[in-house]
């Protein structure tokens, strides 16, 4: 499993508690993460305007670094920051000749040099991202988009948002994550964040061998049995399925996960009438969800969709925020001279 | 051949007649069409400007969808939206994972989830765009841009654009189309737009292989002479000869197509004194073409081009305007809630 | 070698002197050059800004023309153009099937109905850009973004900024270029730079296997030992040992190569004590210089970038801005017609 990267909160905020990098949902204050739903909450509504572009990032260069390809989220992270009026170069490091063997340090360098202020960082190893925000220079801020197994930290803030918009808040709150837990980023995530703001239980349902082993320090229970775990949620969230562990030795066969750990309507009533069904996407019907449950009247699937570029907007401006009053009064490095 | 798509129109247009997407030329009335010119004549004028825009679609998102890689007409597309002012976001869907075996639909869901706009559709079947149009929020409006072997209506209306341009209007007109017919999408929406815009006659050229069986149905006439085809008419429309047909058992050697089929100065002499040459590019220099012609006197090809970023600048902002009056009055559906 | 391209500096310039096109460094007026630094010089403040962008493109198309890739040079241009608030069209011709046995020509053709404004242009045949240059219409400028071995002037005046920034001028300069100077085109631009500015010596240090035979008549001297060849220098700038030739026989092994002109603190003591130390990146850590150089206290490396930025700014603007006052007074083309 990963290993705690302990004072990480440390990094991620300034002096006076603000965000100045988003790397983990662990060890964060809670007023912190309600503060992210809040401003998320004021951007909702430029989704549905005729025109939906803020100016707080104009004149701000984003750039997506992405060591590990994901079309989806390299585009929703480019959708917030257009709407948040900044400027974005999009390097698939993962597909270029970019680097040429330089070191990721070197890379980092030269981007500061061109005066970046903001790095959305997605790779393939656990860290990296908290790795480079140490690293970088005050005027730049570093946000996760997904490292390894360890967190998917704005994911995991969507999700919460969409649980407090359907369900007013955490307080009371039973939340089933459902599906391979041990490999999943946005699972931990999820746990922390779920913790933090004070959900009455977070339970953890898979095949033995998709279970972390400290899911009790993690603040979790765990269940082999779904119907067990199901009972009386308030929220159930289903993971996506990896094809590349379906055919390992971790899991049975498809047909056989579906039956186990699938949700349908039938497992979903265990839960209780007014429980939310989410999926952090994309889907694999019939794998983890069938589809009357995916379109069906509980599942806020594609909500989570719509909540999750207004809460890229607000991490995205609360860190370049954060960057710049912990800028202030400094030097403000060796640019301009 | 294609299925006749019957009620098109219906889904084009919205309540009151205006344009909500643009699929095929086929079906529309005449005054639409023309409105489609009218409105890119206001635009011609933009490209030649020290600024080149106008803020018509400042803070939408449009998303070239392309399903079928197409570098050239994504290419016109971006330039046309960035000229209006819109956010664009390219998903080149066939070189990318985006998908992960996710059904098309829910990939519609999530850009639609993500508060896109308009959706310019590249896909390899015929009908893939009306079947989006059908699927699609009121919020979003569709731009087909090319599928399979049915339409390219705005290739065709630019096409319309070139020839109202040098021609003063349709009235009397005679056009050739030239090449392989049975396989053009350009073709198919160019004869119903030149039927509906009253062109005099239009006539298909090429060897039996490549002519559609249909063609009187479409309302053309077809020519396995060249020499009877071309004469006295206005327009001379080439097509490209696809290299996937060349070596195919429909046709002779590449040399022989030239010899038969091929616009020489010669072959062009037939034609009216006066008469345009078109070509929507990318064009074969000797294959379907004669450089002589190609870069001669009455070839307006790199017009086209030039017209063909304004005509899409129309239809862009045309839909955009047809969605938003056909979508006020609603409730705006699940967005901003 | 490189043929010379001997009126180049014509088609570069307008009428009245002005920057037209930037293609070579070669046979450009010094107060030209001086023109390049000084506006650059306006521009540097502008990465240190909150808001980092100048509305001086606004509504112009840059178009990256990349015939070979480089994802790095690519994109300090795309800062650049997005820094004058331009619109940016990346073309990698490289990567795509854009071209479909297109020529040339009828690629740049296409472009500029499309009403391009400007082409930066990379190709892997020393003098394309010329080429393209001299085909253009009067709409649109060109800039070298580096052609096979001939030339990489931007990076040459982003040396020569460096250069002036810490030495405060080139007279009485003694400035060594190390390593693979055969077949660089960022030291050919470089020679020549620094021989129109007033430099006082250029030495050329490498394996004789590696160093140009015509380096008198580009006004350098040649070193095969580098002891000898720094000896009192005010500036050193190291070349990027490209992989491909350290596996042909014009190279000893990577470590011998090292051992011989690898930049290392001892050597670099031969150099003045206020000596800088360049290199147009990526680095090549242990290859041609050691990180104790790279990262110490007289490394400039980071800050070539920094002043990267701002001198293509500079260029791309004062082409633009070259263009239309040449344009002006004349008929305007064929475009908006």
């Amino acid at each position: 499993m990963t290993p705690t990267l302990a004072p990480s909160s440390r990094v991620q905020l300034t002096e006076d508690g603000k965000l100045r990098h988003f790397l983990t949902t662990e060890h964060l204050p809670r007023s912190l993460l309600e503060d992210i739903l809040d401003t998320a909450a004021s951007f909702v509504d430029v989704g549905g305007r005729s025109i939906k572009k803020v100016p707080l990032l104009r004149g701000k260069t984003v750039v997506n670094l992405f060591f590990e390809s994901s079309t989806r989220t390299r585009s929703t992270f480019e959708l917030a920051a257009q709407r948040l009026s900044a400027d974005v170069l999009n390097l698939d490091i993962a597909k270029s000749a970019t680097s040429k063997g330089e070191t990721l340090l070197d890379t980092l360098r030269n981007l500061e040099a061109m005066a970046a202020d903001m790095f959305v960082v997605r790779h393939q190893d656990s860290g990296a991202p908290f790795f480079i925000a140490n690293e970088v220079t005050p005027n730049v801020a570093v946000i996760n988009a997904g490292d390894g197994r360890h967190a998917h930290p704005t994911q995991a803030m969507l999700d919460m948002y969409t649980i407090r918009h359907y369900k007013g808040g955490f307080e009371g709150l039973k939340v089933a994550i459902v599906g391979d837990i041990l490999h999943s980023r946005v699972a931990r995530s999820q746990i922390h964040a779920l913790n933090i703001l004070g959900a009455d239980e977070v339970r953890l349902i898979g095949p033995k061998t998709l279970l972390p082993v400290e899911a009790e320090s993690l603040g979790a229970t765990v269940f082999t049995d779904m119907a067990l775990g199901l009972k009386d949620v308030d929220v159930v969230i289903m993971l996506r399925l990896q094809k590349e562990r379906m055919d390992s030795a971790l899991l049975p066969s498809e047909g056989e996960f579906f039956r186990l750990y699938g949700l349908n309507n039938d497992k979903l009533q265990l839960a209780k009438p007014d429980a939310i069904v989410m999926h952090p996407g994309p889907i694999n019907r019939g794998v983890e969800i069938a589809s009357e449950v995916a379109d069906g009247p509980r599942s806020v699937i594609l909500n989570q969709v719509t909540f999750g570029i207004a809460v890229r907007m607000a991490v995205m401006s609360m860190a370049i925020s954060g960057q710049e009053s912990s800028a202030h009064g400094r030097t403000g490095g060796e640019r301009g001279q």
